[in-house]
């Protein structure tokens, strides 16, 4: 009964060196899908919510959330990519290059590189570039992630194994910037539509801001999230069959946990515009449905952004935990230098966002 | 690790007398935001489902449900009013002023109208009037509610109390109308489109319809139903907090009682075209994931619209009950005169609907 | 307290031989409805997920998902059909005749096209067609369904029973093509966009597909879903009421579980433009939240389509099965010949499908 019409997904040994693969579910985005996002993860960031926040900034419409963009890219990914992955190691160079639109319709490829059997040979690492595309085959979001496949056979030969470098941090000269304060009347109403102004001066390397929410995930919540991005990986869905996992139930998306816990970081940080980059990305530990999500936020670095006086970029780092308050969490805990990391950790993510300053010309 | 990003939102003792507070997360409504509140309150009224019906009732365009607006425009105010709110005490002068239409972006401002602090002195009561405004500053909807909110210190000294007087009912002629019928032919398509010939003179005082239809509440429905409003209220979120409340869980937000309510109680009340005002409100005991809710409806009063034919007001009273059919509670012990709700009741809410009149012009 | 404002539905006596009914609750398609059709069921299908793949096909604008549109249409019937339903008993002859737009606005009618009372006198079965209509009262799609209804008292007389004929497969000569492929840089633009080339030549009768996907039910979704539609049928919504029933507790919206089982289906009919008619299906038994859904499918048929290269049409069977692998359940036992379903078959359906051919001009 098997044929070549049941589609089970690449294993390691289907992927090859410099190997490109383009993606289906060309998807159109609309503000419905704004919608749901919302719905799903109580976003409140101020210019994907309101047309007029948005104007303020500069921009043509109000832009789609940054992160519904990257969960929707990374879904058509997961056909091809990780429908038999084990686990999903890390993430590098995540660029946010185009504002997204209602009525934009999105395609994804990917490129490998780089592979590396695990010693166990049942499994191997792949390295991949993927790249996200508007209608106009504009680069809207490119990223890379290593993800660790099932081989089909432990006997198979592996090929050589080659394992690229990457940035520990998306380089200034990347990051691009389509937002842009015209007046201080703008920046001040962009305030008051943010409710805070708490602007670029007002944060210093080194600040750690414990997030008050908490977030209690539920089977449909991450489920209805993991089907508007049209990723498929069973994992996620199929109770059943997770039965037998080491968890013994469906696990949650890890996009899903990182859309949550940016939700949750919202409160003192209001004033973020969008996200330019993610220098670099872990889930720690799984996320089940019935976990808690916190989070807390440290300041890594702070960039003037060159010949501009109304934006400044902030690094951040957002931890996130399960079942446990950002106050029982310290910061050297939520850190995998020495191996180990609090055991309720879930993410550890490091990202660029882009901020208003509070001197204007 | 404190510092003045935590925002832990607003005490008693943050309050003043005639304090105006300009609220953050202006929202552009949209079509999406329509759909997930269709799909998570199961909502039918006629003119926020089809936009021919809506232009039967002399409508531009489809207008956005009313308390899909007044959802989305309470939580607004969440993050300043009521992040440390103990209990929504009661709602009065809910003016429903000019009909939303997606595209329209919504913010809002409130004003503390009165202060008392409680005899425990470890809490105190808020009453405040909220106005949502569109994009060009038109008033929406306002509404006047009274909140019981944490002192931070016990020992902190409180204002002279002051408690505003409302009034029992919004007043016809405060009531705004901005539907009105063409001809007899409007009419009728108007009532094919709502299923039910049932109109203003179909009702008299003294009226009660029991809703046969009953809705289970799950913890991911109303959670979306709140993130959609971006509602932050960490009571409806986070389970693990909850754990040492009393409920020992989650609580539903009122606002989706509200509208799961509404939405059982369109069964004998199709051709209410729109909410011109809630008079009072209150939530008389909390709800949780699990409990079924039902309603029935009484009629209280019939207003003529001064110089109209072709429309007319009618008060209604909504009784939402939790676990019990209408058909076990009589309209006695629906009631708190002497103090006493019958157990089940939920929600007790007098509001006033605009409805065609069979003869016209 | 009873009185005719209490919507109780139809029972089998109020239903006679050729009676038009009107229903309610006209409906404006959005946006915002396709993306939360996507986020409950995970639909993947090409042209409805991406305006530039439906223009491939030569679609004006995005199609609304067509099980979207016939679960939307089916739900207007509920409250005058089928609210006193014990069981939808079949489907036959469903005609998708014009695609949905976002903007369309759509009401329904039905026609009670048969009678028969049960040997119990207990209930009945009513056939109707039902129609569905745009705003330019254009038909978009028709359908008969047969049910099981409740009397109102076993003693009433039942009409003279008349049990109408249905063809067992829509002809050829009544599926309507919207669809066309003007070159081959189209068609490969089309399966860059589905991810497959597997085109109609690639299918031979007797194909059996065994997809992998599986989907556990939750609550929350499936109330979601038959919420969207505005099907207000209690027994998917009250826990309540459904503990004395059979199942002691909510069943799953069938058309919920079509709509998932379409959705696990995807993989291996990435190409399939649209689906042009349900020729047969019956809800075999009923799915309850906590329930896995896999599904198989069949090739039965496969057409030319008249004087047209681009196209072809498939007549598939499409089987879904709760809590059991495809693999573990042979075609001969997912069959009612004999009487007698495996026990884990929820669903037969026939379907035809409209998919593009390899050869064009």
């Amino acid at each position: 009964m098997h044929n070549d019409k049941e589609r089970a997904g690449n294993f390691f040994e289907d992927f090859n060196l410099g190997q490109v693969i383009r993606h289906g579910t060309h998807r159109t985005m609309t503000d419905g899908d704004a919608s749901v996002y919302l719905a799903l993860t109580g976003a409140r960031q101020a210019a994907h919510s309101s047309t007029t926040a948005a104007a303020l900034m500069g921009f043509a419409n109000r832009p789609l959330d940054d992160l519904l963009v990257f969960n929707i890219a990374f879904g058509k990914t997961v056909p091809d990519i990780s429908l038999n992955a084990i686990a999903n190691l890390g993430y590098a160079e995540v660029r946010f290059v185009e504002p997204v639109y209602a009525g934009d319709t999105l395609h994804c490829e990917s490129v490998i590189l780089g592979l590396k059997e695990n010693s166990s040979r049942k499994s191997g690492v792949i390295y991949v570039r993927s790249t996200c595309y508007d209608q106009n085959d504009r680069t809207v979001l490119s990223w890379v992630r290593w993800v660790m496949v099932h081989k089909r056979r432990t006997a198979s030969r592996a090929p050589e194994p080659f394992v690229p470098g990457f940035d520990d941090v998306v380089p200034l000269n990347q990051l691009v910037t389509h937002a842009s304060v015209s007046s201080r009347d703008a920046l001040d109403e962009w305030c008051e539509s943010t409710g805070s102004r708490s602007m670029w001066e007002h944060f210093s390397v080194g600040d750690r801001i414990n997030h008050l929410a908490g977030m209690t995930i539920e089977e449909a919540d991450h489920m209805s999230a993991t089907r508007l991005y049209q990723n498929n990986s069973r994992v996620h869905f199929d109770a059943l069959v997770m039965r037998d996992s080491p968890s013994g139930r469906r696990l949650v998306y890890g996009g899903h946990v990182i859309s949550v816990c940016r939700a949750l970081s919202y409160d003192g940080l209001e004033n973020v515009v969008s996200i330019m980059a993610i220098n670099a990305g872990a889930h720690v530990a799984p996320t089940v449905a019935g976990d808690t999500l916190y989070a807390f936020t440290e300041v890594i670095q702070k960039w003037k952004l060159p010949g501009r006086t109304d934006m400044g970029a902030l690094r951040l780092r957002l931890v996130g935990l399960k079942n446990a308050m950002p106050a029982e969490v310290d910061s050297r805990h939520a850190d995998a230098s020495g191996g180990v990391y609090h055991p309720n950790v879930v993410l550890d993510l490091d990202y660029t966002v882009l901020m208003p300053r509070q001197h204007i010309g």
